[in-house]
């Protein structure tokens, strides 16, 4: 596709180097862009850019933060002896929105994935353990909450084997068939699984 | 959903505004734009704000460009008497990549639409009737180029009305089955018409 003008070309190599987006998507939305009024691109092109030049990370979990410390390291109200540990940041919301945890987070960055050259030293795994030591909150538990795929699997286990011998009592989120979902269509593993890891009916 | 800092959620308002974006695509954007390196997320914004505020439009009919005059309308080689009259800028890429048309082109900005309160004098009719009036390259035929429906028919019959006054040789594009389709999924309404404007077997 020839474009009319390298400012349009250059527009619309941008936006397709977002994930999902195409170049005749991105086309579109240049063409959107350019007829609209000129404060709408203002506002977007300023809050990209402060998006990734301000944006302030949590000095102990690795969160989006306002400040130094987020809001749930920093909160009163939370248990700071009992740490969700999660891949990334949309896993903390996902979390928040159960309501259902008022413990802290740490946030991985990643996980542990030998074909794409991701060891444990590329994850804030010093940070974890910098904070099991630090006696100021004294860690008990650590629940793992990551993916249930090869590498969230291979980081579990890599962590539980470190926490354990630290003392520290792991705990892993609970898999099996999802509330609401009809027995018969769901996966074999999964179905298996939560007949092997059965709890007692209360 | 609760965003995890301000930075965030006016970014995932912004981005949200595009057409075709929700909330939650956005959200997926922020968070690869935030993982990816500074300098992607600085030349994305640099590319909007530039392609905004730093696009030129064609004096003569409009289309984007880099100077005073656009590529077309600026070359010598193009049929100056022939006029292509668009909708907007994306139809003028399409006929470019036909390589079928010579002549030059007008973009009108939009069609007539009574419902939408979009009447002649807000789209570029006046600068098209100044380029006919203009008498340094006598133009000799216009191609109706608009979209075959209740808007775009409404424009060609205005069009054709006041360009017939002048004495200016007015034209359409053949509207038929599209090359390439069968017949029997062809609409009945394309079809109906393909039969009643055919042209001489050649």
């Amino acid at each position: 596709m020839e474009y009319p003008s390298k400012l349009i070309e250059n527009a619309v190599l941008e936006i397709s180097r977002l994930p999902g987006i195409g170049k005749k998507t991105a086309f579109r939305l240049v063409m959107h862009l350019l007829r609209t009024e000129e404060s709408a691109s203002v506002s977007l092109s300023d809050a990209i850019i402060k998006l990734r030049t301000e944006t302030r990370y949590c000095n102990k979990c690795g969160m989006v933060s306002e400040d130094t410390l987020c809001k749930y390291c920093s909160s009163a109200k939370r248990d700071h002896s009992l740490i969700c540990l999660v891949e990334d940041i949309p896993d903390v919301i996902a979390i928040e929105n159960t309501a259902q945890f008022q413990g802290v987070y740490h946030i991985l960055g990643g996980l542990i994935s030998p074909v794409n050259g991701i060891g444990p030293d590329d994850l804030r795994i010093k940070e974890l353990f910098d904070r099991i030591d630090s006696k100021t909150n004294a860690v008990k538990e650590v629940i793992l909450a990551l993916s249930p795929t090869m590498e969230g699997d291979t980081t579990s286990f890599y962590l539980n084997k470190k926490l354990s011998e630290k003392g520290i009592e792991v705990s892993t989120i609970a898999r099996g068939v999802p509330l609401g979902g009809e027995l018969e269509y769901a996966d074999e593993l999964t179905l298996g699984r939560s007949i092997v890891t059965r709890t007692k009916y209360d």
